[in-house]
């Protein structure tokens, strides 16, 4: 077998783990690739971890265990997160994105690959040792960064809609109050999510948490324990009203038309 | 400065290109990431693309001219994308997939964040060329798979919705026939498309093409050019109905109950 360098295995290696975010990766693993022995691969894995750790890439650990391995988490550099959070705030401040009846147009921001890339990875920075099982959103501006923050935690996503559909089959139907006061549905397949595990819930917006405790109660028609809240936009008031660990990156204050736009990142960015 | 051996450096541009595929990174973005000079970071480039390459991982390649610098494009080696596509099949196939009134179960499979991400990649080959300047999608069930395509071929992602929302700003909304033979909206937002520009279709599930060609009439409203529509699945009778290259990952015969699931991987994916 080809021998390879140390310049090609660290490259490759680098490849792989970021391509799957928290994902165990046995020694073995690329002992095979490379045809190296344990020792060369786990001092391949040590400087590794030390790049990845001077150049605030994130961090790559040894997991021990049966299930062992080592395992990359993305992380942005102390200081880069606030900076990314701040750049989108100055998007939102951007003149011509308040619409008629006090809305705002966000709906290019959650929809940006790269901008909720970066909003998965401070999400699931937070939650990697929650033990949660699987991401929930609610159908439908959440999904892409809900998506990117279950990619981050090398997690499925479920994705609980307004009514029921013939193609999930079977399903657990609430209702809820929504933010406007109005009794909503919101309904989630049975095989979507086994009993007794853990969720991180994901979406765009709390307004007052409606939608929020809506899923709450869902999740425990399944038995399901909730490991916290992750929002992109909160209003100042809702940003502390949910029973389980809240995260919002930006929050916002009443929309007043023809009045600057007050937005900031949250205070838990650094 | 301190100065970073060629293992670090490597192993650094392997994550910071992993990490956002298709993007055009400066020579100078890396010179100054590392101190170090022109011809280093060069040198660097080519080991590092004879490396993607030997282990296939993807080409790096040399971008010329004033916007010049290097790109990375993740792809399948040869044989894995068939392997892919050939285990999700698999995965289909598994008993109790079948729900009542002939519908399959998959969501499961369209919300997973890696399975997903493998399929982006494999639109995305295709079309790395195609002067795309966005992905269009229509909601719900497509957006994951739309996400990652759009995260590949590092582009924005613009959604299509059912009917026009107040936080979309004015909308252009057409009637098409869907599946069902019923007339349906369309709506798509004005400040989500550019008029002239080229829009690369991605979708879950081609029927018979009715939203299909739903959305390539809503882009010829915006003046768009469509360069290519992609789909998770498509019916078999479906697969070349649609005047702009077309491409399914999986082929489906009509759902009968009491009768194993036919699919198949398309013919393309080598």
């Amino acid at each position: 077998m080809e021998k390879f360098k140390r310049n090609e295995r660290l490259a490759v290696m680098a490849q792989v783990l970021t391509s799957a975010p928290n994902r165990i990766f046995t020694l073995s693993h690329f002992c095979e690739m490379f045809g190296a022995a344990k020792s060369t691969v786990s001092e391949d894995t040590a400087i590794l971890a030390e790049t990845m750790k001077k150049f605030g890439l994130g961090t790559l650990e040894t997991v021990t265990g049966a299930a062992g391995g080592m395992r990359y988490r993305p992380m942005l550099q102390q200081g880069a997160g606030r900076r990314f959070v701040e750049e989108v705030c100055e998007m939102l401040r951007a003149p011509g994105r308040m619409l008629p009846g006090g809305y705002l147009y966000f709906s290019d921001i959650l929809s940006d690959p790269q901008l909720v890339a970066s909003m998965g990875r401070l999400f699931a920075a937070d939650f990697y040792d929650s033990g949660a099982d699987f991401v929930l959103t609610m159908e439908t501006k959440g999904i892409p960064v809900a998506m990117m923050t279950a990619e981050a935690l090398h997690l499925p996503l479920v994705i609980a809609r307004h009514s029921s559909k013939v193609y999930e089959g079977s399903a657990v139907n609430i209702n809820y109050v929504s933010g406007g006061g109005r009794i909503e549905t919101m309904s989630l397949s049975r095989r979507a999510v086994r009993e007794g595990s853990t969720a991180l819930i994901v979406d765009d917006f709390m307004r007052d948490g409606g939608t929020a405790r809506g899923m709450l109660s869902l999740l425990s028609e399944f038995n399901v324990h909730c490991c916290g809240a992750c929002f992109v936009f909160a209003t100042e008031k809702s940003s502390v009203s949910l029973p389980v660990p809240t995260h919002a990156l930006m929050l916002l204050d009443e929309i007043r038309i023809d009045e600057p736009l007050q937005v900031r990142p949250a205070d838990w960015i650094i």
